[in-house]
């Protein structure tokens, strides 16, 4: 039988059959055009505050997809298991992290009821942002885009509180604008900046030590542009002492058979 | 002491308060330019199941806004009190409609952990239209929107399921794409049209008898448009034999002090 796939959508499956197969590399310009997004998955208990907390802070924490407790299939792609489809995983415990893993049925299998969340990265207008002649700078270092926690607080919903953790992308002042008005038309994948300049008023002390990923060159009349990120979810786990989380490692996103352009208003 | 406070959102307050002290009307065209909201408020055990519907039919169900358990206040607005500010409520009890009511106090004595959730509402971009130069009929007829059951199913979550509920807005054929594109930019508020011609394929069976609200003119040229409506939550009530909800009124609504400009993207 021979079947027409797009080359996107072919390269989104056989990037999760080689993470499936025990491959592990950051998702970054694999499978161009394609979805990827953030995980968290907490036991049933924690389910309820957990999409109220991302309900209130959806900059942050911009929800595309839950799974039914105890499912590990997802609609954003029908063949994908989310237990073993990522190419790295982080295991947290009383808010801690205890350990990195490829493969995370264990987990299913500790927590029968655990609900998988997928929240929007934004990988996702980073495309739109390199059609639009913006030069996306970690992408051309192939480095992991730069992420920082920040002293900006999430609201709050039930056990659940934290702070926003951001990625930051240098671009020359002139093109702020229309980095901020396309990425605007993206409300599922972040949207809009929040913040454009100085790090300091974010809590952010040295632009060169972030939180998580890779620092990133700035050049001489840059600005620093903030977008919240999707790892805000890891923030919560970790200030709000969640019994145990599953989550995946920053920059290791699952990559979904879903285009970009859903998510595009 | 003297405030300045914009004459929307005086007309805002001023509206609550009518309606907290026995007033009763529809809400379209009061406070112009301040969201107006569907009132879903669900028992505590039941609340997931919504908030995960919810997620699953943004198109129908946009979420604006979760109140805590028991909380019958609203970050939406302040000085609110959501068990006595609508002009009116409906009340709900195994999936059957049982009565109409103007106070809702009673409810939150009958279940301390009522959880209520503001969802969008069509309004809110009605004004967008009216500015672009594209008339809305029931506006011009001073009548309540009509709203349709339809056979489109909603995904389901947890123990809710059922179909999507439409409004309607006759235009004409030159004007379907502009509208399209207007409201589309208003994902928060049922975004973009979800039909545009024959009801039929709906599963309406006659436009001139709406399920909620009023029937309205369709002159000759005119194409009707149907966009998915925050009623949609009540159609779910009824169809998954819920043991308790209590909504708004259809067309009698929530009156926030959000500007509808919040919502755009």
């Amino acid at each position: 039988m021979t079947t027409n796939v797009h080359p996107s959508l072919a390269a989104a499956r056989q990037a999760r059959e080689r993470f499936r197969a025990g491959a592990c590399r950051p998702t970054a310009g694999l499978a161009p055009g394609m979805t990827q997004a953030n995980l968290i998955a907490l036991p049933r208990d924690w389910a309820w505050d957990f999409l109220l907390y991302a309900q209130r802070n959806p900059q942050a924490c911009p929800v595309l997809e839950v799974s039914d407790p105890g499912d590990w299939r997802t609609p954003m792609a029908e063949d994908a298991d989310l237990r073993t489809d990522l190419p790295r995983y982080r295991l947290w415990r009383n808010g801690a992290l205890t350990g990195e893993i490829n493969d995370a049925r264990a987990c299913w299998e500790e927590h029968p009821d655990l609900v998988p969340f997928l929240i929007g990265c934004s990988f996702t207008f980073e495309n739109a942002l390199f059609e639009a002649g913006i030069e996306v700078r970690h992408i051309t270092d192939n480095t992991n885009v730069p992420m920082y926690r920040t002293t900006l607080p999430c609201r709050p919903a039930g056990r659940l509180q934290g702070d926003v953790v951001v990625s930051m992308r240098p671009l020359p002042a002139s093109q702020v604008a229309k980095a901020s008005t396309i990425t605007a038309r993206y409300p599922g994948v972040h949207g809009a900046p929040i913040h454009v300049g100085d790090p300091q008023a974010l809590g952010i002390v040295d632009l060169d030590r972030p939180d998580f990923g890779d620092r990133v060159r700035l050049e001489p009349g840059e600005m620093p542009v903030f977008w919240a990120c999707g790892v805000t979810p890891q923030a919560a786990v970790m200030a709000s002492n969640v019994p145990f989380a599953l989550t995946h490692a920053p920059g290791h996103m699952f990559i979904t058979d879903v285009p970009d352009s859903r998510y595009h208003v």
